[in-house]
């Protein structure tokens, strides 16, 4: 992605370092966060410097490759235990994103794939370097397969962010859009303010911004309103987890925008590469759903009008908050799954199929 | 309502005063607004410190009564252009509840009735007091005849805020909860944030704080997942507007708990007296929606942690924002209407004939 016209990805490694894009102060302030050691980066996940599925999963690949060069001696037992040490840290950071388990499962079978440390550690390098050069070309296969779908005109409701941030780069809801905008068609985006943690209105909105996309921001209880309206004709999110029988795990609010859109007769697709998809799960209710602090439902912070960050109290103090932060759309509602490969019908036969199972 | 123990309304009358509680600062502070002149009342109306369809018609009921008061002379005529005036300034504050121009008809047809101002002053003060009498009872009726819909241990989504602060005592939609508190029934209140102006978490939830009925906050997102996950059975609203079809004007997002609960088999109840009912709007499609301002989306107010009131961004400050304020619910996702005269099905055949037409 171009920021102020240079060239980003949401993660990458430097030497030793992890460096991310910091997503807790975007848009505010664009800064880069550097983790000097795989703990600080296992952090970054669950402080949500870094956040969305794919690029989750390629900050634990470089996070995985770090922990292997911090590694002190030359004895691979030892060298084993400490890669399973850093990656069940990795696993325990973020539940509901399967790319998470992907990414550390490549790097891991690849640096296993060794005998001794040394070329161990080369290995983990170059497999995570790998493998988020192969998640960013799944995104662009994504945009380019998705952007068939779009038609001059179309307005379309973005839920969340499944952007550049949320990936290594191009994204996944974006992506189609992103390739639309480039192909010279007119499309408008309304996008989803995406309550609690305002990813739509800070990080899409910003995304958008700067790719010079027309776009409005919308309360999430608006969106219904706009879809009956016939203001928005397509809906495009993305997933953080899908079960073989297309069951989809994604931000809160997914599953309710997929059923207005539904009745108001609306195709509602869903970008994501196929290394969402876990067969071992057989439907969404098996997928694990994260329930985060109820401070983010109570208070929320932001810029004043001095650009100082405050943290502000937007409800009655006393009460409780529940805070699920996924929920499951079920297949029945999703038009198709638009993935690397092409667009998929959320069914078990054409999902197994595709895996050749 | 109680406040700390002691009995309060939303508004009342004070001499030529207008007193108001000042919604803009619940519930962090609590405080009461003093108008004194009805220009100031219609002004408390537009910027919101009263808010809730039936508040804004017993104020502005008062307000009339008030811009009675403030005329000087004796001249019948010019008394009534300067009601007149006060009318049409009054019907020019907010455009989409039925209860502010109930109220303004029920004042101004009292007045009319007189043939000089001394007898017109002092009927348009007792005018304003039966209004906003009635419309409390209009209330408690509705929470007599709602409290049968709820079973002992029901779970209740609330979107909004229609409770004693929406209305001049009592609530509409809060006022069956408030019943089936009083009569021991154990409830849980689901209170949707309501996005963008924090009604429920601001509002509902401290009234139900301040009656001791139990509840949590959930973002506007989060509705579908409860529903779908069989932890909401029964969704309560109010409205600002019904037409003579059963169709439904409320605070924007009311259509997609609607459409939500049609889906998942929950039963879905409007609270509402008839007067909300508008008789001259055939359909929805027919009732007009405020459009507010896009800084309702992008920037958000509260207190810091030193209870300073601090406005701050939560969105890309460069994004444009839409910001409808209602939205309509079609007939067919409303299971009934309930009334203080029973529960009404959504029918126009039903309708008109409890207005006996």
């Amino acid at each position: 992605m171009k920021i102020n016209g240079k060239k980003y990805r949401t993660v990458w490694m430097e030497g030793t370092d992890v460096k991310l894009i910091n997503q807790l102060l975007l848009p505010h302030e664009f800064s880069i966060y550097t983790s000097i050691n795989y703990r600080e980066t296992a952090n970054s996940i669950k402080t949500m410097i870094v956040r969305g599925a794919p690029a989750i999963g390629g900050t634990a690949a470089y996070g995985l490759a770090q922990a292997a060069l911090e590694f002190e001696g030359m004895d691979f037992i030892s060298f084993k235990r400490h890669i399973g040490e850093a990656e069940n840290l990795f696993k325990s950071t973020r539940p509901t994103a399967r790319d998470l388990f992907h990414a550390l499962e490549f790097v891991k079978q690849r640096i296993l794939k060794k005998d001794n440390v040394a070329s161990a550690k080369k290995e983990a390098v170059k497999a995570s370097a790998e493998y988020a050069h192969r998640s960013i070309e799944l995104c662009m296969r994504i945009g380019y397969v998705g952007e068939k779908l779009i038609k001059n005109g179309d307005s379309i409701l973005s839920h969340c962010n499944a952007g550049s941030l949320a990936c290594i780069d191009f994204g996944t809801n974006l992506a189609p859009i992103r390739v639309a905008h480039l192909h010279k068609k007119k499309v408008f985006v309304y996008v989803d303010e995406t309550r609690p943690r305002n990813q739509g209105s800070l990080l899409t909105a910003w995304e958008l911004e700067q790719e010079g996309i027309p776009h409005a921001i919308i309360a999430d209880n608006a969106a219904g309103y706009f879809m009956s309206g016939k203001e928005i004709n397509l809906v495009i999110t993305g997933a953080d987890r899908i079960a073989a029988n297309g069951d989809v795990a994604n931000k809160i609010g997914t599953y309710e925008k997929a059923v207005l859109a539904k009745e108001n007769k609306i195709p509602f697709y869903v970008a994501a590469p196929t290394t969402t998809i876990d067969l071992n799960i057989k439907t969404g209710e098996e997928i694990p759903i994260e329930e985060r602090s109820p401070d983010e439902i109570l208070s929320i912070s932001g810029p004043d009008e001095s650009g100082k960050i405050r943290k502000i109290l937007i409800a009655n103090k006393h009460s409780l908050a529940k805070n699920p932060a996924f929920d499951i759309t079920p297949a029945k509602y999703i038009t198709g799954i638009i993935t690397e490969y092409g667009i998929l019908k959320p069914e078990e036969k054409q999902i197994k199929k595709l895996f050749g199972r």
